[in-house]
């Protein structure tokens, strides 16, 4: 199947578990942006078996649990599309008041002249150490 | 608090439970576009304790099962944003490859002299019979 997500991890590895692998989305204008891909591929959310359900649910509760203590946004928003990329994923998202979008959504037309608010430009800087205590998190809970 | 879901159903209401509420969205372009809406004022998905978590997903996993085999869309959509309205409440959007966004986001900017599609049309004029599928659907699993 030429799908992106069952032929790669679809973004710099954070974490990988048997069932599922957490990656940094590297959007330009939101740093601190997490997605949960899950291996294998499934359409939609309500196609997975109830334990794996189970499963990815509480994973995506620990990473908006560290984004909240993290990076103390003002909003987290979840998601899960996959309109372009019919494979389950769920987006992670630490919202700010002064991100690019907000309060609109991250998929509407920016503002004009978007830039990263300072406490994003925090977040980039401190990347490699946050990557290391979420990788540690994730662990600690599924292994 | 000057919180709209706290002072209203925010919609035309399909079911309500003692801990969370399902209306009709309303979206112009998007009929069957159901939300559940948590009745009490939490702010993010990962703050209800963990047995409402669990009756909260439990919920939109109805939802969504529920447009999957009722409306047959080419995708759903699921998200919690609340960015302008930061009260708990779950977006299920059945999404049609020939509707007013796809593969876009519904909240991206719509295509040009976007309007509903056939399949979309069906699920308007059925309304009131669906409305009390779902609602009895509810009612099984829920009370």
């Amino acid at each position: 199947m030429d799908c992106p997500l069952c032929n790669s991890d679809g973004g710099e590895l954070i974490y990988r578990h048997p069932l599922f692998r957490v990656i940094d989305a590297r959007e330009a204008l939101y740093p601190g942006f997490l997605r949960l891909v899950w291996n294998t591929h499934v359409q939609e959310f309500s196609q997975l078996p109830t334990e794996q359900r189970t499963l990815c649910m509480n994973a995506v509760v620990l990473l908006e649990e560290f984004v909240l203590q993290q990076f103390k946004p003002d909003k987290v928003n979840l998601a899960t599309l996959g309109n372009v990329v019919p494979h389950l994923h769920w987006h992670v998202i630490p919202r700010f008041t002064d991100d690019a979008h907000f309060p609109a959504p991250v998929w509407a037309a920016a503002k004009a002249a978007a830039q990263l608010s300072p406490r994003q430009q925090t977040i980039l800087d401190t990347q490699s150490t946050w990557f290391g205590l979420l990788n540690e998190c994730l662990q600690a809970q599924f292994g």
